[in-house]
């Protein structure tokens, strides 16, 4: 658990303006496991792949608002939607946030990611960006991605 | 009640995409409540001006996600977003989708947007989006977002 406040802590200091709130329901528990399932959640992207890997934490009813294309449901749209990735790149992500309802059953998360690509040329590309993941709790007690949404940012200074 | 819901039946048909998920522990009235606190929100921006209208409905420590930009804390953070908008440009929005947690204190909804303003020759330009905003419900009762992103979205169809 310290540890893993001394890395919301360190990126918290990455990202200025998204400090911790004072979270209004969940208990700190609910909101440790939410964080430690999104982390692990883009572990599971470096190890099985992007597409599958969200696909494995979706809820069955997951929507992504993906940048300049239209809202997308259900795993064959996910997998639609990061069928024009190269194969070679690599999205990582860290929460830096989550707050989860007093009842356990809807919380969110907050973070920030990296895209990691090659250009035409082969030369390396890294995208920054920041997300929004809304997640339910299952039936099975696990928590899977209702709602994801994330935008570019400028590179960290 | 009916009419909300044909409002978003027919929202839903021109996003056939974003389907009506299966909420998992709300009641219906608070998914009702929440789905008008949006709509409410978004006429309060044709009234007083989006950016006072994204203050009002702000939780103290809300967030907004912009595209292009880092994210944004806070009601003088939120000023700044908006600062840099055409004056004549509106946003409008419309919720497509509530849910609401079973303990009633955090929610989200997603739902479309359109911005109208008007270009350099001052034609008249219509953007085309779509978002997810996470609520937190404050201790007077109100619903107030904690989280907002959206992204665009092509014209539609």
């Amino acid at each position: 658990m310290m540890r893993m406040r001394s890395i919301a802590l360190a990126l918290s200091l990455l990202l200025p303006r998204m400090t911790c709130a004072q979270p209004p329901g969940g208990s700190e528990a609910d909101r440790a496991a939410l964080f430690a399932v999104d982390a692990e959640f883009s572990a599971a992207a470096q190890k099985i792949g992007i597409a599958e890997a969200f696909v494995r934490y979706a809820d069955p009813e997951a929507t992504m608002l993906p940048p300049g294309e239209n809202a997308v449901t259900g795993a064959g749209g996910i997998r639609a939607q990061f069928a024009g990735m190269p194969a070679a790149a690599t999205l990582a992500w860290k929460p830096v946030k989550a707050e989860v309802a007093a009842s356990g059953d809807l919380g969110y998360t907050l973070g920030t990611y990296e895209m990691r690509s090659t250009d035409a040329e082969g030369k390396p590309v890294v995208r920054y960006g920041k997300y929004c993941s809304v997640w339910k709790k299952q039936k099975d007690g696990s928590w899977k991605w209702a709602v994801d949404v994330g935008t570019p940012s400028p590179p960290p200074k």
